[in-house]
């Protein structure tokens, strides 16, 4: 189940669909709630065998729990919560498929990145990042708290401003280029994309922004919210079902949850033809 | 969902059927629990909308909840719960799908009946013949404190063994005739089913038991345990939904849930051709 604020479809579409592609005896479903104690007092006594976590239950729930997985630990947010016999686990895996798209190496960990942003996802991104390797980075943030303190974490530079074009890596963790009000906003300037060797995105609606339209567009790598997203969804689905969809299983569901274009990128990530 | 010791699957077959073929958009799960309070206050929390209780939970869930319909509070046993924004309120089914399928008139009130059984599904079949106007009866059960308590909360005769024919309504609501060990027992000696007019029988597995059979053989009315578990859980349905579902579609249901040899005993009882 997803537990959330504003509970969506997606989550659903995309594990319900995998439950029936693999013969799962599974159900997912969403929910929300005004009591998140008795809630995950709930899960806990009716046996459910997973949640995930969103807005704005990810540090809330923390407490409830039995234990804290060190995905979750390091950033303080929980995403998932795995239910074994009553023992409730916290997972973030947001904070691990972040990591594992990093580590599978499309930008260098001895070259500056700026990460924009400065939330509960941009915790997860800039933890995933010292995790791979990046010692050299700014976080860029309007927000003079949340901003320096999360630079000061890892050792990285803060600016409430964008920096000279020189990075190698820029990350988005803010919601420009989403789609709505931001839509048409481009996260980074033409002339740091133009400097940079890879163009990472968390924004997952559009499954294209304008930020990796432009980097594509100049030919630089380029890693999407919908990897993310995915990714993310099927780390869930791993630590729920102990079992690995296929890439095209991947696909599928995510063209049932998320649509073409995202399915399409995903494809195109995963090297397949479609 | 539903909520028991040793939960089954034919519940949510049925209600997952119904859901489909109605077009609406509910999910049913079946789930059991050790810890009652936490589970109940899951349901509140998750706004999960209702929840079908087995036992062993039917009186002890009635203080975790915030009203009692008169359905369940005449009999103190819970086998139904309504989720309104939190407020939850318990009724009881099996006692209505009784009153119901007796209210329809396949016995004449006037005439003596003998029960056997003095669990809390004959609480329920007693409670809803003396709503429907039966004052001559006598509970007939080996349990000597539970068997006249239950025959005199409603001025019926108590009897620990069957008495001379001469009902004109038997009723079992004891596992004669069910599945399994008793699978082969008269609920009701042949002498008595020959004296009697109508033959109800709870068991609904199989849909036909020998008692049944019997006085079918013998053109007696009868009312089987399918009638009365499908009716149950329809009503069930329709405090869920809001919705009620046409004989056909409960005849199909009933097919996908409980097979076709219960189908069949429905369409026949619906009058319908199949």
């Amino acid at each position: 189940m997803s537990l959330s604020g504003r509970p969506g479809n997606a989550g659903s579409r995309l594990h319900n669909h995998l439950y029936d592609a693999l013969g799962l005896d599974y159900v997912y479903k969403a929910f929300t709630t005004t009591d998140l104690p008795a809630a995950i007092g709930g899960i806990r006594a009716l046996g459910i065998r997973g949640a995930a976590i969103s807005m704005p239950f990810k540090e809330a729930v923390i407490p409830l729990l039995d234990r804290l997985d060190p995905t979750a630990a390091g950033i303080e947010s929980v995403n998932t919560i795995v239910n074994d016999d009553g023992v409730l686990s916290g997972y973030n895996t947001d904070y691990s498929a972040v990591r594992d798209l990093l580590a599978a190496g499309p930008a260098d960990p001895a070259r500056p990145f700026v990460l924009r942003g400065s939330g509960g996802m941009a915790k997860a991104v800039a933890a995933a990042l010292h995790y791979c390797g990046f010692h050299e980075g700014m976080i860029v943030a309007r927000n003079a708290e949340a901003g320096p303190a999360l630079a000061a974490l890892y050792g990285y530079a803060w600016s409430a401003d964008l920096p000279e074009p020189g990075a190698a890596l820029l990350v988005n963790v803010t919601p420009l280029g989403m789609e709505g009000a931001d839509a048409e906003a481009l996260a980074f300037p033409e002339a740091m994309i133009a400097a940079a060797d890879v163009a990472f995105d968390v924004v997952a609606q559009p499954p294209r922004t304008p930020f990796i339209r432009m980097a594509e567009a100049m030919g630089k790598a380029i890693v999407t919210g919908t990897e993310v997203i995915v990714r993310q969804a099927i780390e869930q689905f791993v630590l729920y079902t102990g079992v690995r969809p296929s890439p095209g299983q991947i696909v599928d569901a995510t063209r049932f949850a998320h649509g073409e274009a995202a399915a399409a990128r995903l494809a195109q990530a995963y090297g397949l033809g479609g």
